[in-house]
This record gives structure tokens, sequence and C-alpha cells, in this order.
């Protein structure tokens, strides 16, 4: 990641910021307030603002259940008991605004959550960055045999090489017409004064997915959550796991109790059908199941053994 | 208005903080932070907290357009251009977040606002106060003969006393009978030690909807506007334009830049029609035009002729 | 139920229709159409449109996942696989309307489900019908003394008929008192010729949150479920659940395929925190788990062996 | 726009259905139904269900006001009224669901609209097809000299032919190199047996933004407005104002008064701020306005003389 100078200094002056405030604070966050997180090779995630911790979650809380809350005596235990009963609207009450770089293509994924605001940098009006993701070595997966949007093993040798070479020079020389067809270079100078450039709105049709925007992306702490249950998940692209897990240690810092309540009980935790439970009752009273009486699919009966750790019963 | 001890302590509580930040703020708003400001008979609204101002507006746009907005040199400048044409997401990216009490006829009215937040004092769990919104004697009014959802005069005499007794009589012995259903009264006395209590979640159905409820309701600066532009409107119920003047002040406060902008392109503006756009051209030009062949029904030409202050235009 | 001659007449005229359409149908859902299902006392649940059936969802999951998606053979399969990877954008594929009649208080809890279409009859404009929600003896629940939110044992003799009486002669005279005021009666003739009438958007605070109000109500098939999902449950208040029951009636009707995906995998399905997969998974190599050691509070670790039907670990 | 035999023959075979229903039906809609109209080079429009019709919005209305709106005779004049007065609701409860293939540059465009279901052809599951969009000589327009995010004139002669060859060598190249990494060509013919193929979910990052997509799109009909009052409207982007015009015309068979009032107040008609008003209030009654006293900017006073068709008072 390489930042500009322009972007070294306003991030500089952001942090030189020291105001008074009578709104609660999130002191681990402040610590990290504005600084850009390096993920994948140019990208980064910033923190640029945020609304309520842990307190503000217990205050929404105990506005709605009034004297009834008083029984669930700690702040630990009344997010535990919320987090654990799928009580949505106090985690509303917290939000969070990050400044991302990201690949178009990742962006892409993203946006596809839309309980969130964006201000995403626009090439109609300005032109793109010369940046773009390239796989590391370790990242450059085969496609999976068995699982159509997964990935297999890693590329290796001479083919890992042409793969990479191709990446490289497709995107820049995308870029190169690019600039071309606008008939001006990024850094704002013209190329043949005798020439028009082409509406920009019209020539970063002809970048590669793997180049680099940016955006604002602002939401509240319950559709963070739900972003981050799904993309954090090692069922999510390596790409936007690198995001979600660089912003799930925002999360830790930003509002901890929180933090730990979600890897408990969604993170770290599991579903189980109708049909499941009544397996896995049967193994805790010590009955053997047969997979094929069990009303499963294949497919279900070994998620659910390997959910619970029973490699020795996957089929 | 009427706080409680409790509340009084915990407003002051609030109040006295004094934490560092690294986030902007808004320092007028900070001054009326926590603050109960009273609305109706016994209602209030209070900001309990915010996320950004002006600047965080035109942060934002600028992510969005990059040096493209470099030609607007002011913020102001930019503030206004976005609003004038209906920019949308970088309104998005200010949060506020109010403690609002209010008569339960006038929340679900406000409710309807989808696009917010909202944590309300649960009845299910707890009794609700001793407390009905009773008109004052100036806001009596009697239904509207031409609008079905407006209000016409004021009821006056022996007629006003009585809609206030009967309001004040039925709240009252509604709310009696609350407690004696629930077998416990408001401050958690037990009324009879020999006797079961009515499960709160049906007793709260004797209760009359000018009983106040109260709720934290956070929202994004465009919809805030949204509602505003709605609520704040002279055709809105005047029991919830009494809220709505009161965030309008707070609006101020906060996005002072934005706020001259909404009050400019919005609350101030008009909307002609393209049939209306032929009527005013044609004034404009000097010609007189006949409302029957305008092409717009009685209403409609009355409604554009008041907006253009043309009252002896009306028909 | 009572269904006033003028609703009978549209209902049968409705249903009277036979239209042609190349749309895909619902067959069963069609045979219920426009019907008045009777729920509570006054209120009912009726279908009014409905868009897409199960062949939709399939059908735009086909076009998500092109030709990946022709390994699950059957729509059947393909649901199921949608439902327990909480897949949720095929489902938002399909739409419903009801049109609804239900008590106030049930309202106010329904509509804070956000992510659907509403039209509320509206107070501001119209005078209310002379309804009100009276539960029946056997749903005449006193407070629990263990959950602040729940339902113990029923009210019983002498104290259930005060109880009714109670509710019934308060709704009763709150609502003459809304004509008095409105100097209007329901059917529409003046009561007294030479006194105005208060505006209706001001007479309507004085009735009672029994009172029956009426809707129409529209989302899609996803939110549908996770609406469902909460109000359906045991845990919801029985008020609002004789609704859901209805409702999920009328899914079975329309998505058959869907319904049966959604019983097994969310109502009758769990969840298991990471903490209470390592009890699980001790149980089942027939480990004794010493609750305090566990990790779990004394209420998870109830509400554990309750899912698993391990009552006798109950502590 | 070139449809495959399997596409051509899944529309034949949805257009053959012949279905029987009681739900309202939108006869010049259901003519066009599944139908792909052609846009740009390689995309299409195609309405494959929808829910509900003018009467739905008129319905919807009279359950809200009830008896309050028979004071509205027609259901053109209730309608107009409801579009004049920005009544939302009513327009919510109409539903579309559209089947679009559209260059990706131009899906990033559209889906900032986020009030809208999507289900998009993934990249991750299957390879996407050959095709890309390349403008027509008229439309490669060059950057305008006053605008950023507008277009100036027409691109000519050679460095017409150009950009089109760049625009067209680029795609191509991309899309081949994006076969050779996936070891796959489009038709599912493995490349050399001896190597493994990039995962796809990477492989994809190498195809240009002006590659084809397709999804389903599926939004009720007040949505559907907005969206079209911004993309239809003449400083939306070519590319997407021609999808927005077709669909335009589908709203016209659809919904056919709603589309009239449509046109009338939003599309056709304009707004005036305050400052506005106060200037044309004074034109209309034959003063002359110094626009430096007007306190409008250059930039507002010439958007207002255009809107009222004044170009003698451009300055």
């Amino acid at each position: 990641m390489n930042l500009t100078k322009e972007q070294i200094a306003e991030i500089k002056n952001q942090q030189s910021q020291n105001n008074q405030t009578k709104r609660v604070t999130s002191p681990e966050l402040e610590k990290i307030l504005y600084e850009a997180i390096p993920a994948l090779d140019h990208g980064f995630v910033r923190v640029v603002d945020y609304m309520g911790d842990d307190t503000s979650i217990v205050q929404s809380a105990r506005v709605s259940y009034g004297k009834g809350t008083k029984q669930v005596s700690t702040d630990k235990g009344l997010i535990k008991y919320l987090m654990r009963h799928w009580h949505s609207t106090p985690f509303e009450m917290c939000e969070i605004k990050y400044h991302i770089k990201l690949p178009i293509f990742i962006a892409r994924q993203w946006i596809r959550h839309r309980t969130a605001n964006v201000n995403e940098y626009s090439a109609r009006y300005s032109i793109l960055d010369k940046e773009f993701y390239l796989p590391s070595h370790e990242n450059l997966a085969a496609q999976s045999k068995s699982n159509r949007q997964g990935r297999g093993d890693t590329l290796e040798g001479k083919q890992a090489e042409e793969v990479l070479l191709l990446l490289k020079s497709d995107a820049e020389r995308t870029y190169d017409n690019y600039e071309t067809m606008l008939n001006e270079r990024f850094d704002g100078t013209t190329i043949d004064e005798n020439k028009k450039g082409l509406a920009r709105e019209l020539a970063r049709m002809n970048l590669t997915l793997n180049t680099y925007t940016q955006w604002y992306w602002k939401t509240d702490l319950l559709n963070l959550m739900n972003f981050l249950r799904l993309r954090a998940d090692s069922h999510a692209q390596y790409e936007i796991r690198v995001y979600a897990d660089i912003m799930l240690d925002t999360l830790k810092k930003w509002v901890p109790i929180t933090f730990e309540a979600f890897m408990d009980y969604r993170v770290g935790g599991t579903e189980v059908s109708a049909k499941g439970k009544l397996v896995i009752q049967k193994l805790i009273r010590g009955e053997i199941v047969d997979p094929e009486q069990s009303g499963l699919s294949k497919r279900e009966w070994n998620e659910l053994m390997l959910s619970f750790d029973l490699k020795d019963n996957i089929i």
C-alpha cells in the first residue's frame, strides 16, 4: 500500500484533531482512527467516524424494556442475552463509517449488502488510479473440482507465472489505453493537444475488474455484524475476507463486549435443523444412527457431523 | 414536562461528560446535548448522540467526485449544489439519535417513516407512565368542513370544556383500571396481595391513544430531512409539527450550512408540473390564462397560484 | 368476525374474477384469494395479491449461479440448499399482499418489522369502526412471575369477570365519547346540528388500544419468513401468533416446497453457540459435563438442554 | 442482440403459458411479457413478472383514507392527487420484476439504487459470456469541457476508429486470456488436459468493465419511478438512459394512468427554490429582476430561466 503525499498529510491532519465532546467515546477505536490499515496489495481500511459504544446498546435496551431489564444485572449479561435471542434494534443504535480502497470485482460483491450508505469514487467525474490487484503466489488458487464457487490447490511453477503475467500485462495495457482514449494521463497532463479526449464515463469501460476503487461505507452495528458473519466466513472469497478480518479487529476495539458475544453466538456457533436435532439427540443417548434413515441428505449429514467435530461419522 | 428525579440525575450525569475525541464535533449541538426540550404537555425531545457535521458531507462528496469537485470552491457552494440536484448519498453520511417522549397516536404516525432505527419503551415488559396528552384550548380544533384531514375553527366555551373533561376523565379512568387489572400501581406496589395481576402485554390494551410513550429514534441526515419536510409542513398534524419544529432547530445547530440549503430548496421551495410550467411561462409573458383552458384542475390551479402568491387569480 | 354487506359484496366481486395471465400462478393460493380468514374476535387475514411461486425462487437462483446450479438436480433440493445456507436474494423474488384487520396494540408490535409496505386505515380522515378486542376466558393470562414479558396461569372466576367487564366498559365508554366529541355517529349521522365536531385527528386519541384497525401489508417472501419466524414462535404474544399461524398456512399454500424447508431449517431448528457446541460434543462422547464448568450461564445451559430434549439435565 | 437457442426456447415456453387467475392483470403488459427488448448492442430488458395495476393503487389509498377518498370521484383524479402530494405508500403496492442484460459499468451505476431486489449472474460460479459493449459511432462522445460528468461533441474520423479499435481489441484479448487462465472455453471445453484452471472467482478480475452481465431486478412502483426519474433524465449517462427509456415504455403499458401523472408531475415538472419563487413572482408582475440582486448564483439563475423557457434571460 502506497499512500500519496496528499493522503498522508490528510491522515496526519485528521489524527491531530483533539476535540472535546459530551458523547460517549471508544478509547481503543480512537487510537486507530483515520489510520490506513493495509489490505491486499494496494488496498486499505480506515475507520473515519463512529457513534456509540457497548453502553449505547445497553442504554437502548433499557429504554425498551424499562424496569424489566434490571434483572439482568450487568452490561455484559444483557448484551449476551440480546445477541442470543436475536434482538436486533439495540445493535442498530451504533454506527460506524469506513474509508475503503478495494478492487472493483470485490466492490461488486460487497455492494450486494444493501443496508449501508455508500459514496464511491466516481469514474464519470475523475480518472481512476493506476493500481490493480495482483494475487500473491499463495493465493493463486485453482478452481475446486468439488465446489463450483470454491478454490482448490494453488497453481504452481510456470503456470502460476503465466497467469500473473497475463493479469499484470492486461491490466497495464488496458490502463494505458484508457489514458490514450482520455487523451490525458492520470497526473492531469494532456497527451496530444490536438486531440479531444473520450468522455470519462465511456473510457472507464476499458478498465479491468481488478482496478482499485475506493468508497466511504457507513453502516450500523447490526448490519456490520451481518456483513462480517458472511464475509469473514471461511466460505467467503479470500479477497473479501481480508477486509472482513481487518474490520473484525476494528469491531473488537470499538465494542469489545458485543464482539465477544458475536464470536460465541454467531461466528463460532452453528444452526441445527429440526431433523438434525433428532440425530444429535440420538447420538447423545448413545444410539447408532443410520445416515440413510436420518432424513438428511448426504451433504446435510456431513455438514452436521463436521459442525460437532464428528469426523468419523462422515460418509 | 416533569422529569423524574432519576431522569434529571441521568441527564446531569451525561452532560457532565468531557471526553477527548479525534472525531469531528458540532459545537452548537454539543451545547444542548442530552437536554430535554419540552414538547406538548408532557413530552420532550433530546439529542443523545450524533456523528458528522457539514464537513462530513463535503468530504464524502469529494471522495465520490474526486478532483471533479474542486471546481466548486466552497463547502457552502458544494452543499447547495448537492441539495439542488438531489444528490442523496453524501447526506446519508451523518447520523443523529434522539430520545423522544410522545403520545401514542403521534408515535403511530411517526413510525410510518421506516428508514430509521427505533427502540421503544415496551409495555409488554414494563408499566407505562400515568401521563396523557390533553390539548390546550387553542389547539382544540373542530373538523374542517372542506378538508377531510384538516382542522377548522377552535371549539369554544362549554363544548371545549366538555371535550377536555371527557378526554381527561377517560384517560384517567382507563389508566386506573389498567392498574387494577395489573393489580399493581405504577410505583410498583401491589394492590391486593391475594390476587394475581393480568399480564402486562394484555392490560396495556386498556390505555387510550393519548398515553405517552418514549423511544430512541436514530436516522441519517437525508432521512431526517425527508421526515422534517413532511412533518414540519403546515399540512402536518399540529401535534407532530411541534416535535418537527424542535428538531428543525437541532438541525440548524448540527449542520448550519445544510440547514440553510434545506430551507431554501426544500421547505421554502415548490414543485411545478409540466402543465403548470406552461401556465407560469404565459403569465411571465403577460398573457392572460384561462384556468379552464390550462389543463389544470381547479384544485391544481389554486395550488399553483398560491405557490406564487397570486391570490387574485384563485378561482 | 362480522363483515359488512359492502365487504361481503366486494369479496364476492373480487373472487368472481377470472383473468388470463402468462404469469406463474399458485393454484392452492388462488383458491383462498380474497377470502377473509377470521382472527381473534373481530379481525381477519386476507391474501389479496401475490407474485411468483416456488419455481420463481429456483429461476432466480439459476440466473445467479448459471450452469453452476445444474448439479443440484431438483427444485426441492435447490430450495433446501438455499435455505440451509442462508441465501437470501432468491427468496426476495416473490411478493405477497395481505389485507389485515387487527387490534391497534398488535399493529404497533407488527409495524416494527420495517421491511414491508403498509397502507393503514387513517383515523385522521375517517371514523374507526366500533370494534375492540376482548380476550376469551382461556386467554386471560396472569403476568408470569419468572418472565417479565410472559404469561402465567389463566385468571379465573370473579377476577376474570371483573377484568373482562373493565375492558368492555372502558372500550365502549371511550368509543361513545369519541362519537360525542366528533358530534357524529359511526354511521355518519350528526348528533347535534347546533354543535361543531372535534377534528378527527384529535378525537381518535380517546380510543383504547384494543380498538381494531386495518391495513394492506405487502412484503417479499424472505421478509415474510423473518416475520413468521419471530411471530409464530411460542415466545411471541398470543394475539400476534394467531395472525402468524394463519399466515403460515397461506405460506404453505403459496410455496409448499419453501414452506417445508422453512419449517425444517428455521422454525424447527435451533442455534448452538461456540461454547454450546463443545458441551454437545462431550455429551455425544458420553462424557459428563458439569454445567458450572461449561462456560454457559445457568440460563444458557437450560436453553441448550431444552433444545436437545435433555430435560433431566436441566438445573 | 443475439439470443441463444436455449434463451429463445425458454422465452417461447414462458410466453405459451395461459393460466387462470383471480388477480388483477394488466392486459397491455401481458402482451410483451417475457419478450427480450433489445438495449445497446447486446443487452436486453425483459418484464418477467408483475403484481397489481392502476386499480391496486386506488384500492390501497381507499383503505387508508376510508370514506375520506370518496370526494375524489375518479381513479385518475385520485392517482393524480396522490402523485402531486407525494403520497408514497399506495404506489408501493405494485411490484415488477425485470430480467436485464447490461454492461458491468452500467450495472455498477444501477446498483446504487438500493431499494430493489437483485439476483445477478455470478462469475464466481459460472463463466461469463463473450460479449462486451462497444458504443456506436454517434455515441462516441468527447469529454465535455464545461461539465465534469458530461459529454461534448462526438469523436470523429481517425480518432473514433482508434478508440473503437482499442475498446474492441482490449476486450477480446482480456477475454481470451480469461479463458486461458480458466483453462476452459466458454462452451465448456477444456483447453489443456494437463493443466489446472485458475479459480473462476479470480479469473474474472481480468475482464473489462464493458463485459455484459445479467440480473433479475425487482422493485415496487414507487422505487421504479424514483429510478426512472433519475435515469431517464437527460443528465443521466446515455448507456443507462437506453434502459430507462425502455422501462418507461413498460411503465406506460403496465399502469397507464400512473404513467401520465408521473410524466406531468415528475419528469416534465420542475422545482423552484424559495429564492427562485420570489424571482418568478416579480417576473409575473412585469418587474425587471437583476440576477445579481436575486440571491441566486449564476448557475441557479440560468437553471431557473431554462426551466421556464426564458432563454433571453440567461446570463
